[in-house]
């Protein structure tokens, strides 16, 4: 997508703005219109601000049509194609374009009984979950009472809002819509940084199934050179880091077994808070590691 | 199987002796024939050693048999449930008799090449290793030369024998054919041992493949009543201990973030002396974790 | 002390168990005398029973003339060597017959202070603790009111009755009078026991002045042959254990950088349960080490 | 001092460039001098090369009386106050103006023995070592032969000269003469930083004698806000960082005994490498902790 300077943004014109922000919220191009008048934007975080006080200050039924304008979960809409871009991006990125029979099924049937419950959709953030984490809020939520579940489709709206245009306005202030998560390879065996440690990033789906993310090699400091999540937040999931480690002693020439002892070191840990940052290092030699939450 | 002292047997005429140690040496009942005259034994190493002699001590027409006697690995003889007792358990608990097509048909390549080569069959102390580990050996002993091949093969012979012998002979002493495999539990948030943790043992077959071995939890001492392995050997192998952290730090009520940034605490590690002690202990808290190779 | 078997104990005459047990109580051979109806004992447990009851079922002016009969701790009567042979031998193992001139004024103004407060002497069992801690129980008891001390005067006479009775008579079963101090080096380097370490425990009083208590050297399971504390209290005090790490290493042919990283690790810690378990190990390579509150 | 930066000083005039260089080398302004002709240097590093390529090519009379233009150490000349400013500086950097009558005898006997055998002054940079280790580097030193020490001279003047270059002139590029010491503190108990932590950090000469250096707090990212060492070499010698660990525990509120098992943390290591990188963190809960060489 294109990115726009707030700078721009705040000298363009009522066409160009709507163009920009008009699908920020989900089929209400009125939220951006209303925030036109309050041009210019001192920051990011006042752009937002004025838009979710624009519904904040909206009346019932606006707001109503708003949370009704979002589509279901894994839904009729969404399987045939004919979802918003940005909730198409949405969906696929928590694998909710790729279910099981079974899985779809009970997206089903959770959609219909909050429907029924509820009388409106159910929305949430995917792009913060993963997908059992999703099913796990679902059932959740469904056990709230009707007034904090409209309090809770607003705040789900305004964090997916938060997302859009975090990815459409550029400015010296950014939202607080980012996880961080990074590792460090510490070789206590000889005292200094482990470099060219293999590590892969996994995230751990229901049944102990596997989903390669990401693979990156440690640098001279024992570090990646990229974080291994940044920009976005962290979707809430049980992940696993791998960490060769045993490649990394035999290059070191330390006398190890055969087999050695410690291959690949597995570190499973779930992220609870997917704008929190996660410092998740490891100290090793080839008979012992440690490993915890840093910062 | 029966078991029966080493005081017994010191007592028992020729043919109970031969009832109870003729099938020590495959398809070679001559070998236990030959210890009878050395009766009484101090010690069942004792009795080993004399089986052991009388192999080293035997013609080379009587040897070259006593290794031909050995059946092959996953081979024809094993399909058709043509192998000794013996045997067939041996080979059972390697999981040989439950292979893919592709593995029979890797053993069946690697028992022609290996037969091609050297003229005998590949012979090996199958409780000693997994699968992974037997392949291994296989494709290694075969670049050696037949010198060698010879004396690996009685090497493994004795190996299967003092295996057979533990199994079937009682004494003050031992043979040294017993890993040892033990975890203990260490709660560094509160400062005690960890009660009640669930540990699963895994062994880690290629491609990530995992098979259940034991499931345990801890006592008040934050060790196993049991050893995780003991009696036997332990097979080479890659193993995963899972230890079922995020459970335990709830009934000691502990704040922890939702899901808990530890849940279940996987400790890949392998074994490459069956007859070794492992101690894998874990240092837990809610945040952090260490282990290592103890004793 | 020359101890005697509770059996023999069971079977002496009145003027035997007298002697044995006259001094348990301090200046007080009634106890002992009214414990000898209730023999034969079947445990030293129920002996130490037996002792104690007899002074809850006491008059109060009994009560009171017990407690009146211990002596000042550091006082007149200790300085004039006037005190019982035990009284003596505690108060030297706490170190209260080396008194700084500063410390015997402390101990001076805060017998006063306590015996004007409550008209009884400070009874504490010395032997549960070190100077320090004795002066802060000092203090802190200042601020009792007259029913809790009289109830805290008892708990520690029969604390010094009980020890009193485990140096005299000897049982099937053991008081749970004795603490239990252990180590265990492990070098997480060499993934094995760490042999031949040498190692000192300090206590440490106020400014930091230490004082050598015990030496000792790792054998080939890293500890030490026997445990650093066991058969006695451990005095609630600080400690410090030193372990002589760069050594180890050099014999190991590690290379090291010179002066070696770590050289002497010390380990400071506090006991605050003298009848408890402590197991302080330490996890060590030249560039790290973890220790921890073990089991 | 006053600093130039080395632009002015490429721009300076003969006797502008004398006055600031010309007692980087001790006594020797004609190595400055020399350098004067070289203008302009396009880096610190290029005139700390040009000054000693001047000594480097330098006639052998020269060089000698270079060499013997440097004082002794805690010598006559120090006693009595006539060295030049820098050599003052240097020495009492390394305390050696206040020495033991023990220790000043100590230099007397080891400055005449050395003396005596290479008819020159030890030279050693002092800004690098502790009082200990310039002892041990003078009986290391004896030992070698006149060649051997002809080269160390040179070597320890040159490092001398860097130090001096470094405290007088700044440029865009730094000469690697400092060392870094920093620390960090993560409370694995509460799985954050522990902000607040008050540390301490000792040299710890001969026989325990330890001298208070530093004192910090740790902020909210459990760092201190300036590290422990920078800006200058540190000196070879044990250092012990003491972690005030128990205060910061109880205002968490965390239950922990009394006295606390952890009250004081003390970490003792050395530094070899004055110009090293040394990170030493702290992994604390109530019960355990670890520590090592990070990065």
């Amino acid at each position: 997508m294109d990115q726009i300077t707030l700078d721009a943004l705040n000298k363009a014109d009522r066409a160009t703005f709507a163009a920009v922000l008009g699908e920020v919220m989900e089929l209400a191009p009125w939220v951006a219109d209303a925030a036109y008048g309050a041009r210019p934007f001192a920051s990011l975080s006042a752009l937002y601000q004025a838009m979710t006080d624009a519904v904040r200050n909206a009346g019932d039924e606006r707001v109503r049509a708003l949370i009704n304008g979002h589509p279901d979960l894994a839904g009729k809409a969404a399987r045939e194609g004919r979802l918003t871009a940005d909730s198409t991006a949405e969906q696929t990125s928590a694998g909710l374009d790729r279910l099981s029979e079974d899985e779809y099924a009970t997206f089903h049937r959770l959609n219909d009984a909050y429907r029924k419950k509820f009388g409106m959709p159910f929305i949430v953030c995917v792009r913060r979950h993963g997908k059992e984490s999703i099913l796990r809020e679902f059932e959740r939520r469904l056990d709230n009472d009707a007034a904090a579940e409209r309090q809770a489709a607003l705040t789900e709206i305004f964090r997916i809002a938060a997302l859009r245009l975090d990815q459409r306005v550029t400015a010296a202030d950014r939202l607080k819509v980012h996880g961080h998560l990074s590792t460090h390879v510490l070789d206590v065996h000889g005292g200094h940084p482990a470099e060219g440690v293999v590590i892969q990033l996994y995230e751990i789906g229901a049944f102990g199934k596997t989903r390669a993310i990401k693979r990156a090699i440690t640098n001279a400091d024992g570090r990646t050179d990229q974080p291994l999540f940044a920009g976005t937040p962290i979707p809430i999931a049980n992940y696993e880091l791998h960490f060769v480690i045993s490649d990394y002693f035999a290059r070191q020439k330390v006398p190890i077994s055969d087999p050695p002892f410690l291959g690949i070191v597995p570190v499973r840990f779930a992220v609870a808070e997917p704008e929190g940052r996660y410092h998740v290092p490891l100290l090793v030699t080839p008979w012992s590691y440690s490993t915890y939450r840093g910062s």
